[in-house]
């Protein structure tokens, strides 16, 4: 197992991510998603990236070929999050083939770098005089950032598929740019002060410091996390660059930065135990939950594609970008590797198995950049977009998806999330050879269709540690059934069980029924509203399957639903089956109380399916929130 | 009465708007705002002007004063709204010293015309190259149609208060800037197609025609409709250049382009009768209704200052900018004038006392941009704006306000909208000599607080002739008493009284009492709530004078309200009180149904303010829309 990823030795966290190819999925709902992200996503995007002159721009910066700078100042991040993605699928896959495809491009990227170590096509075209002059809007630190990721992503897989120095290539390129830009930023003599408009590097710069072991790439990082909030590229919120970030008690801005930079300060604590960065985190963490939707999205404006304020949550105007999503699954992800709390796998998880998901279609080929929670029919996933962050954020999301299901520490091993399933589990801090055991662990289940799962472990031999598995909070209580215990666990927690264990089994069985959600009344658009989750997942009326508006929908509060399992572009659902009304009142606009004529209802069977699904078959209205047809008698 | 406005002549018009100086404000609500705009707005307003360049520019293309244009590229719009309403304005009081103040800005407008009847300071200025380039964008036509406004007012206002020529030389400014236009676009050889990116010069044009009676003014405002929706601006539903206005269905884009170019196009037909546009203008009216707030303002997205999708009407983010809201009372007051149909007076009375009002402060010296619903106390009056298109438009309605309480027809006198005051009303076709009569009007009520009012009509001699009194839908049954004569009359219609005229009184009671409103099941944010409603005005809860979050406040559906008169900033205004709940529940974005902890219900008596009046006191939240307690159980 030659292939790490991320905090494995992080001194301030309290779980460890594992190796993404360290889990195999055998399951009907990740599994697939996988299987079509090396078939079909990740060959269709490096298409993509060609037809769009996004590699063109690095063979023109190079020289290779003449022309000037086609498309986004941040386009050469595009590129790196396809090789940072298409490197952990192939470690995942084993499959030296799809890695070579990167290859290539690799070379491009190395072809394009500057003596100095600087890299940015967009500059080094046609704007060399103009390089780090603009830090606010240009993204050279975040394409810089996604470049570090990029390399990184595939020295590992390169190490994990025995082609170490194919890996260094790159690294290299990435080393000399984090080179110079820690001899460029900060405020010794000679260096400029400057901050990221768009945070990125934080993580990357973290990450290349786990990498390398060099502290002046983590002291980076913290440079960039300190001096945020003294006017650098501008003092605005929508920049969080208004107040330094430890002093920040609200989330602001635009949604995507907010959250790297959220995610890249987790990062740096993780190594530093910077206890004010904490609570600073977990200020944000609690401001962030009153301006999440219900499907882990966030961002309620399309102004500036930014955060509104608390309980600001739009559903047809929603933004929730579907970066942001990724983003959040990102920042809740290293609070759970921080403090080992289950709310923020809960989190994470929402965002994942919704926001996110809904983001790439079920056959892997279009997108959504914006995720609206109700719509007239007329958001449509598109093949690409001139802005195409987002597809080349799913991919990665989907990518490192294997590592999410566990987590270890110190004679722990965390199960936090479900899937059918092979693993194998390094625990330290055992009593065994090297103080170490490699445990393999078998899910079967059906989740996140069912809440029952049979885990299997095996060893080499008997072996004491604590196995941890998460309850999430939609769960009912838990039973868990273990080699000579039983117990009816909480939700919302992780369930501990302590003890030696051999080749045993172990039988989790979370109530997963469907559940009527209500907001908090702040929420003007969900008064008298409810939404169906079901598990995990957050369910959506369209007008597909059901011929009529979702929109006029009025469900009672109460009454038996019933699920069906079906195929949709090709993937399995389970849909939710109830029954309710279809209001039609009069159309105009504002009547006076008592004095409208109340509204016809006529009797109808709805077909709700999950929100990550929808948008999939024939266009239409959409809708998550739905009236409750007590308050229309 | 030698000072005229507007439709005197239009063969198309079912009524004729009355001149602004035939009606004298005694009543307590818009006369001291009228004062206000004499005594502080007009001249604090052209200080302005001053102090931001607006004037400077004038000065420098016309070689007066070096430097280059400041500000934005529609500035000079601002100048001429100022002249339109100061002009308007003396002519209403009959101000020969307030007349003077408007020389000098004529003068210096007079000087930076070019030579070919050109004028525009930002093109004329620096870049003449580039005039005429980019008509979706630069609003050149936009800043002719207000400077052809400007002229004519001037010159009707020079007319009344004797001096001629003075007015001719505006006006012969006006002449040759639509000379020049009519002379460069167009379809025949040598002309450039065209349309304007911001329609007003349709509505300009034809009042030029008007005032000169020269065909080619109205036969270019045709073109400017009939242009448009063949891609010369870009072809997007957002400049409604996308089908041409006869085929369109929806209102949609930027919400002020899109109800000017409803008023020039209702301009157009008063004047050709073209009866597909005015079936197109009655569909677009009909969707209007659905994008409308129940303030009357109009605009639901910040991106873009737009419409939205029908229902779409967010309360806290409404953008509802001023400027829309005025534009909804001229379109509304067009339609009147076109059809006689009271429906388009109730609609512009609902956006004159409500949306519109609320743009300026209750003491004349600061404005609103946007117009939200609802607000956390983030927004703020202003003492002017970089885009000052706002404050110079609230001028221009409250300048033409007089002229709306009345119209005429051939042997008909209107009476659209009440308030105390005197008029002096000429009706033509009856039997007197020259076939007219003046009509004497004093109206003695203490509307919109009240709804009873008893009209005086004083006539040289016996005449007979049809009054037509309007009855707002907002009111129950009215009851109508004339000499020999007593009915109810139904809301929502004219009730016409044909008799022979003497020195005789009529009195109209129509219930004015306190209304809750709802809104349909399709506007999301206002599900289960209710505003209030009280005679045309829609009232708010605000923080000051009530010590809470009104976004807390629920209200019972049925309950005794109290009117309370208070001043607020040294107007006269009735609030309503009532009694309701504060909700206090806990923090969590969402709940499931059932499981959710009811909310803490406290007792409140609560204080509602007109909305118009709304940012006046200290800052802090207020809401329109209302939650009903019954769904809080």
């Amino acid at each position: 197992m030659a292939y790490s990823w991320m905090n494995s030795k992080s001194p301030f966290a309290k779980a460890r991510t594992v190796p993404v190819d360290s889990v195999t999925l055998k399951d009907d709902f990740w599994r697939p998603r996988l299987e079509d992200l090396r078939s079909v996503t990740l060959p269709s995007q490096l298409t993509k990236l060609e037809e769009t002159g996004h590699l063109h721009n690095f063979r023109r910066a190079a020289g290779l070929e003449g022309g000037s700078f086609e498309g986004l100042v941040f386009n050469d991040s595009d590129v790196y999050k396809w090789v940072e993605a298409t490197a952990l699928s192939s470690a995942y896959w084993g499959d030296k083939e799809m890695f070579r495809l990167i290859g290539p491009v690799a070379s491009l990227i190395e072809s394009a770098q500057d003596e100095d170590g600087y890299i940015n096509t967009y500059f080094t075209l046609d704007k060399k005089q103009d390089r780090w002059r603009n830090l606010r809007d240009n993204h050279e630190l975040y394409c810089a950032g996604h470049l570090i990721q990029a390399a990184i992503a595939y020295h590992r897989a390169a190490n994990r598929l025995g082609n170490p120095e194919e890996g260094g290539r790159l690294l290299g390129v990435a080393l000399r740019l984090a080179d110079h830009v820690v001899k460029t930023f900060g405020h010794n003599p000679g260096q400029t002060e400057g901050v990221p408009g768009h945070p990125e590097i934080e993580m990357a710069l973290v990450e290349l410091y786990r990498e390398t072991g060099k502290p002046e790439y983590l002291r980076q990082a913290e440079y960039f996390i300190d001096a945020r909030g003294k006017g650098l590229i501008g003092g605005s919120p929508y920049h969080l660059d208004h107040i330094p970030l430890r002093e920040m008690n609200e989330i602001t801005g635009h949604a995507v930065r907010a959250l790297y930079l959220l995610s890249g300060a987790a990062d740096v604590f993780m190594e530093t135990g910077d206890a004010a960065l904490l609570a600073a985190l977990e200020r944000l963490w609690e401001d962030l939950q009153r301006k999440t939707y219900v499907t882990g999205g966030v961002g309620s404006r399309h102004e500036g594609e930014s955060i509104g304020e608390e309980y600001e949550l739009p559903n047809a105007r929603a933004y929730a970008e579907t970066c942001a999503a990724v983003a959040n699954v990102m920042f809740n992800h290293r609070m759970f590797l921080i403090t080992g709390d289950s709310k923020y796998v809960d989190a994470a998880e929402l965002a994942l198995y919704n926001a996110a998901l809904a983001g790439i279609s079920l056959d892997g080929t279009h997108y959504f950049y914006v995720n609206p929670l109700a719509d007239s029919g007329k958001t449509r996933r598109q093949e690409w977009f001139e802005c195409a962050c987002c597809p080349t954020n799913i991919i990665r999301l989907l990518s490192y998806l294997p590592s999410l299901l566990y987590a270890t520490s110190d004679g722990k091993i965390w199960v936090s999330m479900y899937a059918k399933s092979e693993a194998t589990v390094t625990v330290s801090g055992v009593e065994a050879e090297m103080g170490k055991a490699d445990v393999r662990i078998i899910q079967d289940t059906d989740y996140p269709w069912d809440g029952r799962v049979k885990l299997r472990v095996k060893l080499a031999s008997p072996t004491a540690f604590e196995l941890r598995l998460r309850v999430p909070a939609w769960a009912g209580k838990a039973e868990i059934i273990w080699p000579g215990g039983k117990a009816v666990a909480l939700p919302g927690n992780f369930f501990s069980i302590r003890r030696t264990w051999r080749d045993d089994a172990v039988s989790i069985r979370m109530p997963i029924r469907v559940r009527l959600l209500t907001a908090h009344r702040r929420v003007a658009e969900d008064t008298c509203r409810v939404a169906i989750a079901r598990g995990p997942l957050i369910y959506c009326v369209e007008t597909a399957g059901n011929h009529f508006d979702p929109r006029d929908l009025a469900v009672p509060g109460r009454q038996p639903f019933h699920q069906i399992k079906q195929r949709i572009s090709g993937k399995m659902i389970t849909s939710v089956v109830g029954g309710g009304f279809l209001l039609e009142s009069p159309a105009n606009t504002y009547a006076e109380l008592g004095k409208a004529t109340k509204a016809v209802k006529t009797r109808v069977k709805f077909e709700a399916v999950p929100y990550y699904a929808w948008g999939n078959r024939e266009p239409g209205p959409m809708a998550v929130w739905l009236l409750r047809s007590k308050y229309f008698p």
